[in-house]
């Protein structure tokens, strides 16, 4: 096996205040680049690129190093970090946005050091399309990228969306996500209406439902792992992309048998990282867990064919 | 391989009005007896024990007839068929029901024939719980049994509900009798609770988002298969039983083998159901048909385990 490739991350760096049925926390680690890079870290070595105020706890940073992610691109700007206070209620399937101070984050112009512009897997999280585009434009030659967006980019700059899915070789979307975007109700016509618009993959995310994988080439649908301790949705979407992603470095491969596998870690990461606040599980578990856990699902939707009316 | 073994379902056969965003049907053959039927019958040969009224029309009892349903046990009373009245709203996901007579159902009480208390494979559709074990207590040895219900019986009669479900083998729930029946609303929590309650297996339908199976020895997911030429999701839990139980009685197997491929043909023959009004493409369809969609679903969720971090 050659050795895993490097990823490339820029998104946001935050302190999340949350509560949900489960408990709260204040001002703890969040934001997506956080929960990506603390998922894709156990797959391949991960660079983050984003901000963070002078306020930004030492010990965030440790926990970063800790688990191998490269900092050398979180820039460090005068002023608060990126906060965002939160609520989720009974079924948690949808967070109430009670505060978001963007404070940094506002005037976040990525611009990538020369180490970064080589990274050969990408992640644009979601960020205005915009700066996607910058980003994109400063990669020199990528071998896998994969965008995020969500609803408030589709509503303010459908046509700047538009071009980062048409840049991207595969653009995650949740499931209102692509209805909004596509302009269809029905998920499985709904990815075929964002192909015939010129993306070249999608994954519908459908959280407790799992996800779709649909391209010219590949459909793939897997269910979500059946957690039983949910405690915070929170970064679920991100620790997916951070499996995905993470498989695909790591074996440097994105034909259908490694695509596949990729959608199983991502499902993998982001049970985990539901189960508890911030991105504490992500940080804590362990090569034998996530592949005991991607064992697990898969024993659950593995079948062999048997001939049927022979 | 050794025969098929037949099948028994006592459950309604009825005339269906829809109006769904794709059309509408006025009383079209309907009824949970009528889809389970004429999806099992692919794989097995079925007997229905049902009522109808004098009304009921020849052609439908042609059309049984073509698809080799024995309806020695369709009993003929006098008075009118029961009839359903029902309309789809923009997502499809729910009926609303604006009519039903009951007719002649409101008197039926199955009495089974010698030939059907020796039905080794036996579906008790949606029938009042008394009803159905009424019939449990008629059949000799079956080898197994599957039930459905619905909320109407679940609030009216819970405890009876429970009955039936801790004599079947498998009892078959959709989301919300599954989160009614258990109190969890937590899916993969409210099938443990109903298996701690004295459930044998649970199989939880989750309509475009597929079903699982639960016992103490097997858990399997799968999602749906993806219909893009959706039309009328009435029967879709009929015909998926109808599938299950049918690739059951034809393997004369119950092993997780046989459960796992018996979910896989009740979801395809559940997304033949809802691409037309009545139970119409089931009884059109053919073993290529029905292998081919089984082939790709299995191919929309197979993938091979490789080791990931070795």
């Amino acid at each position: 096996m050659s050795a895993p490739r490097s990823i490339l991350v820029v998104g946001s760096v935050a302190l999340d205040s949350i509560r949900t049925p489960y408990g709260e926390v204040s001002e703890a680690l969040g934001g997506s680049a956080s929960y990506f890079s603390l998922s894709a870290s156990h797959f391949a070595p991960v660079s983050i690129v984003a901000v963070v105020g002078q306020d930004f706890p030492q010990e965030y940073r440790r926990l970063f190093a800790s688990c191998r992610v490269d900092l050398a691109g979180l820039e460090s700007a005068s002023g608060r970090t990126f906060r965002w206070r939160g609520e989720y209620r009974a079924e948690l399937g949808h967070a109430h946005t009670l505060e978001t101070q963007l404070n940094v984050f506002a005037e976040f112009h990525p611009r990538l050091e020369a180490a970064h512009r080589q990274a050969p897997y990408v992640f644009l999280a979601n960020i205005d399309p915009d700066l996607q585009l910058e980003v994109l434009g400063q990669i020199r030659r990528p071998q896998l990228t994969l965008s995020d967006t969500m609803n408030y980019w589709i509503a303010r700059k459908p046509d700047r969306v538009f071009e980062v899915l048409r840049r991207v070789d595969v653009a995650l979307l949740n499931e209102e996500e692509a209805r909004a975007l596509s302009g269809e109700t029905h998920l499985a016509k709904a990815a075929e209406r964002l192909l015939e618009q010129g993306a070249n993959a999608v994954i519908i995310k459908k959280g407790e439902h799992g996800a779709i994988y649909h391209s010219r080439e590949e459909r793939f649908i897997t269910p979500a792992y059946p957690v039983t301790a949910l405690t915070d949705p929170t970064g679920a979407g991100d620790s997916f992309a951070g499996g995905f992603l993470g498989l695909l470095a790591r074996f440097d491969r994105a034909d259908g048998h490694a695509l596949r596998q990729a959608m199983a870690c991502g499902t993998a990461m982001a049970s985990l990282a539901i189960e508890a606040f911030s991105p504490r599980r992500l940080a804590e578990t362990s090569a034998d867990e996530i592949e005991g856990r991607v064992r697990a699902l898969h024993g659950m939707v593995h079948y062999d064919l048997a001939p049927m009316f022979r």
